[in-house]
């Protein structure tokens, strides 16, 4: 019974961290996107987004700490992506109808869509776009995985929210030009929901071929991947698995279920990201 | 006798610290706008100017250390502030003599008040621009309280002056469009006021229906909202006191004060910020 | 036997981490060139160039950890460098298709082949371009020396990766003007290879008097040079040898020997960068 | 006897590191201005100009480690720069003879003077000159101080090279627009120097009503202004001498003592920043 209310507990808090990081995560890589298309790239240009979204995940990892979860707390990560897009919208209200005269849309000279979620690049094909968000995800788990390895060279504590910030800086400039990098689900389908229902309308979701649920189902791919390769290129071989079980054979089957359930924790560890 | 010669100076200490960082954040801010203005943008750029108050702020929690504290130092940062606004103008004298042939304004092309204070962009209403205030400030200091929060993630303990820094640059990215971001009443105040004695007159205080007191009054706000945020979403989960209360419940009431009177201190913390 | 299996596990898991790691490093590296040049610098500018090899080097140590080694894994790196480059062409390929209308070429406005491997600009000679690779191969060692140097002031542990980056951002800022900046056989010849198969054809090596041997040799005579100047003028003089050799002469020769094989290793260490 | 090989070697010892460190700085810094001006600012602005200086400085101090000492050691820096001029020369001699035709002066369009050494601005007089150095300087002086102090808040062993680069950074960005950021004798005359004896002729020092001696006197006395600056508004406030004077009198003098040198130890560190 008792244990029964520490989980419960233990599930709230998570939630509500999961929540605020991902909050801010969209608060600062959107509102530099905000920034830069309505002062009409006065008062911002591509290297200030890459910065903005570099600077949001370094803040919301010193926010949800150690304690991302997946798939449970895809729902907070939502709702907080949700709310760090109105938080964007409420803060350049005034620039917003100003840019707009009141007409929010996702086309044309004066399009605000691209502010919130990813929208293809014209040159980019339906297959080029999952290709893309493969890639950038499979990298993206790659690295924090890395950096987070206590068996590799690995980041202090610490010191991690700050190394896996400058991996978005790495992606977003190299492999930003297709889609931007929305790399999770939850990232960028919570500020598309709030376009739809903000006035941007349905349009956010049917507009260049329904383009909407890449980014959602791309990054799942990506991520598994990315974890895989470092799993079998990296993680795999940091114990010598032939010479230890020859000592201890019986503690190698724990080690082999450690490295699953790792792997599976650091998977989930990610989600985020 | 002795406690009280002890509190004195550690309050002088401390008045000192606050001085002389606020002095080198605006001196390297404020610094870093008048380099680009002055220039006409041919030596600075909206990111130079985000990495000046990025960079100026790390070196001002270098210089203070962990002593800040809020309200009895407010005049300490005002100074602080006032005092770094006559360095910019006294390192620029020259490049403002040229650059406005003697006549400090803060309206029209050759305008230069908007190097020491925050004006409101002509898109911005004065809900706008409160709204702004309240938000920048309450995500600063939300995760300035996630980057020191031991029981958090937190930044190594030299490292948050330089993790702290980057919440600047992600802000003023993100969140510079419609003010700037002043983000601090002394910040904002004192090089206000510098102006205002050093030529530009009182102009400086009327000018757009008397915006003066929206950056003095909303961070105030922001901050609070910011800390009590945090307070609720994460500091309150970090210990699980229903289970704690069955163990040890008479030491539960004294956990209760300690987190309130962190939660005071780290609030006084943050005011320079 | 035992022994046996063991050294060829080994080999086995850095060859697959010098590979994975240098896949990582190019992939960001001529990812943010490719998103520079075929979005016609509309989204990216030499600045984001730099940094993306400066976060790909970041990130490709922290994959690759401590267990670089040369020359036996200079395989490794070629094949790395390789894939990674093909990753880039796949990341991009509708982007390729639109910008080329079809056609790889290395020369000519719609050029694409120094998206891959570095190229002369127009005023550099044979010996310029051998000198440019030595000096700047030679810093890069020089530097990786010294903050890999337990005995010098030396990064903490962790943060190696995050320094060792940094060096590339200022060798790209400063000395990336004659043929971009290869210093590492492998990163360049890797993806000159891929391009020469991939469509580009054999310009790529025949072109400007032969180019592609420059970026492959020239690093190695910069490495050695970096080493030995470090050596000589920081490494040698870390303990005082006339003093010890009085209260221990024993060790002494051990010490030189370390001092060596230190050197050794160090050098083996740093031919991915 | 044998102490006097001792402090011969280690004299030694830390005019080599001396060298070496000035050396890189001045190769990135300048190297970072020459592939601005050469390149007509196509491939360098502003901000990649100050971040080799940031990145020079950060490897310099890595090189030379905590064993800067002034002023026996001006001669090791002045060397050290009059080197790095010298590989930033060689390492562009190609792009120099094509931007120049040959013909190296310190004036007019081709002018390529400044990439070595500082010019003032056309708006700055000579007092307005030696301002900014003793301002410029004098900061630099205080948050080194602050980021090496261990009784604030301190940098972490190993991370001061990267947080000192960072005041380059924010010095560069706020107050370079007058005459760039020299602030520091050895790092501004040796390439000056340099480029007397390389061809560009006594105009160097004649120029600007012989500006040269600015940088290489501002400096002196504006390191010693930040200086007294940080240890009376800072360091003296430590520990609280009246407290400690009633407890155990006979350390309070030593503690004294311990300052003193301290401040002179400190300020003999940073002559090279």
């Amino acid at each position: 019974m008792k244990h029964h209310c520490t989980l419960k507990h233990d599930i709230f808090k998570e939630f509500l961290a999961e929540f605020l990081g991902t909050f801010v995560l969209v608060l600062f890589g959107c509102g530099s996107v905000a920034q830069t298309v309505l002062s009409r790239n006065t008062m911002g240009e591509p290297l200030t987004i890459h910065l903005g979204f570099t600077t949001g995940l370094m803040m919301g990892v010193y926010i949800a700490g150690g304690i991302w979860k997946f798939p449970i707390y895809v729902i907070a990560q939502l709702l907080g992506a949700f709310a760090g897009a109105a938080g964007v919208f409420g803060l350049y209200y005034d620039a917003f109808m100003e840019f707009t005269s009141g007409i929010l849309s996702v086309t044309g000279i004066n399009a605000t869509g691209h502010i919130f979620a990813s929208y293809p690049g014209r040159h980019l094909t339906i297959l080029g776009g999952f290709v893309d968000q493969v890639i950038g995800t499979g990298v993206l788990v790659l690295c924090i995985l890395a950096i987070t390895d206590k068996r590799n060279i690995g980041a202090p504590k610490g010191v991690e929210p700050l190394a896996i910030g400058l991996i978005i800086l790495g992606i977003s400039i190299s492999m930003g030009m297709n889609c931007g990098y929305p790399l999770n689900p939850a990232r960028d389908l919570g500020p598309r929901l709030f376009t739809a229902m903000a006035g941007w309308g349905m349009e956010v979701f049917s507009t260049a071929d329904h383009w909407w649920w890449i980014p959602v189902f791309g990054p799942l791919i990506g991520g598994i991947t990315g974890a895989v390769v470092y799993f079998l290129l990296i993680e795999l071989h940091h114990s010598d698995p032939s010479e230890k079980a020859q000592q201890k054979p019986e503690e190698e089957e724990d080690e082999e279920e450690d490295e699953d359930s790792s792997l599976r924790d650091k998977y989930e560890m990610i989600t985020m990201g």
